[in-house]
């Protein structure tokens, strides 16, 4: 088989990659491990960034999240009882944040894959990637006990944390940061309207709550619990009840329960590895990098990496610009820093650290009291929830 | 001797709170263990929050500070080599800070006291509260071998972190935050003309620098250094090639060196006792908190103690507003906090940290790039340089 650009993995960002090259006369082959039904049955994100938004309209997919998708124009946090609005859009020029499942984002570039004929290839294993240093860079794997082989001229590696990609490349070359947080999350998605029409992101001395919604009619709870806590002692009874003293009485009181459609406690990860790419190999998305979910920066910063790489990628095949492949790692990596950075101060914002020095966890309240107090500190928080303007390429 | 507010303690804070006092006809008492000489001969923080200075004109002791002190409408931050300036005055609706020496505000301060009258008794020694949670406290007291008692309403314990004041309190009462950072800042005083009109504040991986100054013609510079070094290894010379190596080279270029007038290092310590008060004895100042010198908080933090205890002690023998004296601790703290939790980001912000794990110092990395890079970012600095507003009392 042969192609221009060899992505490896159907998620979000490879098939957003793809779509992207796709516009662009470039010709892409995606390889994925899963199904198509199990990329579809991984509950994650809600909430795309403006310049996310942007790039899925550029990306042609963005019919269907128009129609569907919920412009939110502010958030509200909530810490000592107190309710405080954070007005996104005017905070930022008016900006605002589109509440647009990943699920969905998936299905629609998987329906614009299908329509344009563009090949994916789904159940492969046993993936290697060979001469990512050299200009005729390939992808090996086997489907259906057969081994096939990928000649093309790039490799994006959109397989994730625990991907092939990111571990095919030599490990003295790489240097990995991470932080490990002391707590998970408890996620509950059920189909019951959300408590507020907006997100709600609450520090409680119990924990933190995220008040998420997919839609109108389906929400996204979250809280804060140890790692040491088992899904099965979470039956959805407990979960509401524990949700419940977590908000002030007005919310609770108007919380409206209902059966779990998924229930799951995932830990928190702070990880990037630099650089992002090996020759002609680049890393994109949680190949490279994992944030915490407070702040809802994840897909956001695949997204991020994807406007880089399509550019860069395009720059080459259209205008000649090979000088541009050396400065995608460096680009993408401005940003997800950026990202990492936001993601933390949210997580140490709002969380209980249990295990922080008294002095500390005071410093914790300070800054709840300046950031949800200022509205220079509001405009900090809003800025980089509605995303930070990506940078031009070349 | 009798007297309405006994005052502990002749450094900035007890000087400004008795003038306060006196302007609105309460009379105080001020004692002191050391000399004038020695008080004036402590070499501490230049740079005063617009709050402060307003506050020096309510205490009608602002004459030669407005002739000679220097209003700064900027500072600068440096990383990367990166020069940044932080237009103050822009970013806060047009407030600035005032270059004017600790020495010189406890100067004008004494000699203000000198004028109207008001008793200080210097070199006393063995100071002793009785009954401060009585209606009818006292100070007892040696001078020159002779016991000494003062009955009074109030007092305020302005005596410093190492005073008698804040021991004076059961223990059981008080609850301490702490927090000890693991650098020292080696300072050099010298009458050298600053190397730059406006203050600078630079990260450099060798370790932070301050670029201060008290005067157009004396200069106050500041390195991070190890806790283990002594002074006596550093010589002016070895000083003075350090601070050059850490600042980008036009202006390590332009640096003026000279003779040392004083030079020292002294430890971070974040430190903040709650309550800030017991019956019928304040505390205000270093006798409550302490913050690193980063952000130059400590002098104006005691100021924003004095503000609310002067106006409280106002309101209470001018309109008999006894319901006010609980208060003080609340929105004394209040502030307080803010000001810690400034000094403590700015002191993350700018030093080098090696014993950080390596993402936690990526992220320290983020914050100054994001911080200093946007708009939103440089006000949160710039408001807090200047000064985050009083609360109103009452």
């Amino acid at each position: 088989m042969k192609t221009q650009v060899a992505i490896i993995g159907a998620g979000p960002s490879g098939l957003l990659l793809g779509q992207l090259l796709h516009k662009a006369g470039i010709r892409t082959l995606i390889i994925e491990r899963q199904t198509p039904e199990y990329v579809l049955g991984r509950i994650r994100a809600g909430i795309l960034e403006s310049g996310t938004v942007e790039l899925l309209r550029e990306a042609g997919v963005a019919g269907r999240m128009e129609q569907e998708g919920l412009v939110h124009h502010g958030v509200e946090f909530i810490f000592d009882g107190q309710r405080i609005p954070v007005p996104l859009s005017e905070l930022t020029g008016g900006k605002s944040v589109m509440v647009y499942g990943q699920t969905e984002v998936t299905r629609d570039l998987m329906q614009a894959r299908d329509e344009c004929g563009a090949p994916i290839i789904y159940g492969v294993s046993q993936v290697q990637i060979n001469d990512a240093k050299s200009d005729r860079p390939s992808v090996e794997f086997e489907k259906e006990g057969e081994r096939c082989r990928i000649e093309c001229d790039f490799i994006a590696g959109c397989d994730g944390f625990h991907g092939i990609s990111r571990k095919s490349i030599p490990r003295e070359v790489l240097r990995e940061y991470e932080s490990v947080w002391p707590f998970g999350w408890l996620g509950l998605l059920a189909d019951t309207p959300p408590v507020n029409p907006e997100l709600i992101y609450a520090h409680h001395e119990r924990g933190f709550v995220l008040c998420s919604q997919r839609s109108l009619t389906r929400s996204r709870y979250y809280l804060q619990v140890p790692l040491s806590d088992r899904i099965e002692a979470w039956s959805d009874d407990r979960f509401w009840d524990e949700l419940k003293r977590r908000l002030p009485s007005d919310l609770a009181g108007r919380l409206v329960t209902g059966h779990s459609l998924e229930k799951s406690i995932a830990p928190l990860r702070s990880y990037v590895v630099e650089p992002m790419q090996y020759g002609r190999l680049f890393l994109v998305g949680d190949a490279a990098h994992i944030v915490p979910p407070t702040g809802a920066k994840g897909l956001n910063l695949a997204a991020s990496d994807v406007n880089y790489l399509w550019r860069i990628l395009s720059a080459y095949y259209r205008q000649g610009r090979s000088d541009l492949l050396a400065s995608y790692s460096h680009l993408a990596l401005n940003r997800v820093w950026k990202g990492e950075r936001f993601s933390w101060f949210m997580t140490h914002l709002l969380h209980d650290f249990q295990e922080k020095s008294a002095f500390d966890r005071k410093m914790q309240e300070a800054d709840r009291r300046y950031y949800l107090g200022s509205e220079a500190g509001l405009t900090t928080i809003a800025e980089n929830y509605v995303g930070l303007p990506f940078e031009n390429v070349g």
